[in-house]
């Protein structure tokens, strides 16, 4: 799957040590490993490498500062969590959205995801330093999420969006090659070839024979090699033939 | 939205009162209120209420039991959560086809999503009373997601679901089908009429089952039967059982 770790997970003003715990290890379980903590009420704390569990390295790199602004200075996309629109309204953008913006810009720039405090969120100040809010649905007689809970839903989200993207990105390789793929009739004659080169090497031995073919194979495979790759590849081998018939050649004469 | 007060989340034997909480909360926050404890360590606890928030009422309402059985006997679709697929492998669906199918299924049944122990999630025999596995995908390198927060990320599917749900209402099958589905109980008692058929007619060697008879239940359960299909199922074994016996009074006389 697609590095991450350009993407950073910033809590502001967390009170609870236990959150950020939980945070690293939410983090980790998605794949991420980049954490700031913006002036932690707590921190280092027991409490919080007890619920990190086996996140303690997310801890230990864990980034401690003082404002705000330095954890994002030189990130090229922000997001704010958001319970609520408040003040002036903002671009606001679904955890779905969130995962697959954060992602695909992670590719070249650093991108952060930000979290308030357990109990007034983000200030308005601060939100306005976000490109765009993201608010998780909930039930209207309920809707304050635990700040661990909330970096668990949209971490979930971020490592989904990787998924996809990874899906995607195989299928537009499908789409997009600038050479046709080559046949399974390229890939069997290119293995005949390849073991008939490899015995006469004595790199293979006919009558011992264990995986070594079934495993080149399943390597060749992986690669799905376009036409002119495996031609390529065969004139490899044929070069090496016509090596070794000279050298023949000149030893028997 | 949709009333899911038929769907119930059950956490088996759970260690830590605090997950117990924030379990509560994150029902809450998604609008879900019906929590079924499976032998809780720690229960009622004080370090579950502070978690909890202001989501006191689901803890309240929280129905203490002594087996899993007892939590999902009256269950037309049960979902079990599982880190891995165990022994023989069993239908699985993703969080989201896991909210989906709780949410149409929950017009007419009672629905049950089944979490497991913090150390070691829910036993193969366990898993083998859910009609599926659900999966949440996660870095391979670090793939144990804390209790609470694997609740968070299924309680927050299943209100997207509800949410896409009231958006479009999609014609799933549950929601058309002519006749109640069958209980998690129904399916029992059959299993049990069909295990004593097959022993009688030698199918069946109960000194050495080997995995027949989860196989035969895998099979079943896939099926799915509803409660008029699971009464035609249990005919046929009566049938059978009655021409064994008309059969042997023959023979005897």
């Amino acid at each position: 799957m697609q590095d991450l770790s350009a993407i950073r997970i910033v809590l502001v003003q967390t009170s609870h040590p236990g959150n950020i715990g939980a945070t690293a290890r939410a983090m980790k379980n998605m794949g991420l490993s980049n954490l700031y903590l913006v002036s932690p009420k707590d921190f280092p704390s027991g409490v919080a490498l007890g619920r990190a569990a086996s996140a303690l390295d997310v801890l230990d790199n864990a980034v401690v500062v003082d404002t705000l602004e330095a954890a994002i200075a030189d990130c090229g996309l922000v997001i704010g969590t958001s319970a609520r629109s408040r003040g002036i309204p903002w671009p606001m953008v679904t955890p779905e959205e969130c995962g697959e913006k954060l992602v695909a810009a992670c590719r070249q720039n650093s991108v952060a995801l930000v979290f308030g405090r357990e109990d007034s969120g983000l200030s308005n100040e601060e939100l306005r330093q976000c490109h765009f809010h993201v608010q998780i649905p909930t039930n209207p007689a309920y809707s304050s999420l635990n700040v661990a809970a909330a970096v668990m839903v949209l971490c979930y989200e971020i490592h989904r969006a990787a998924l996809k993207a990874e899906d995607a990105r195989d299928a537009a390789t499908e789409d997009d090659w600038d050479q046709p793929l080559s046949t399974v009739a390229d890939m069997d004659g290119y293995m005949a070839h390849l073991e008939e080169v490899l015995t006469r090497i004595d790199f293979l031995d006919p009558k011992a024979p264990r995986q070594l073919m079934t495993r080149l194979r399943r390597l060749y495979t992986r690669i799905r090699p376009d036409r002119m790759e495996i031609n390529i590849l065969r004139g490899m081998l044929t070069a090496i033939q016509t090596h070794l018939d000279k050298a023949g050649n000149r030893a028997d004469t």
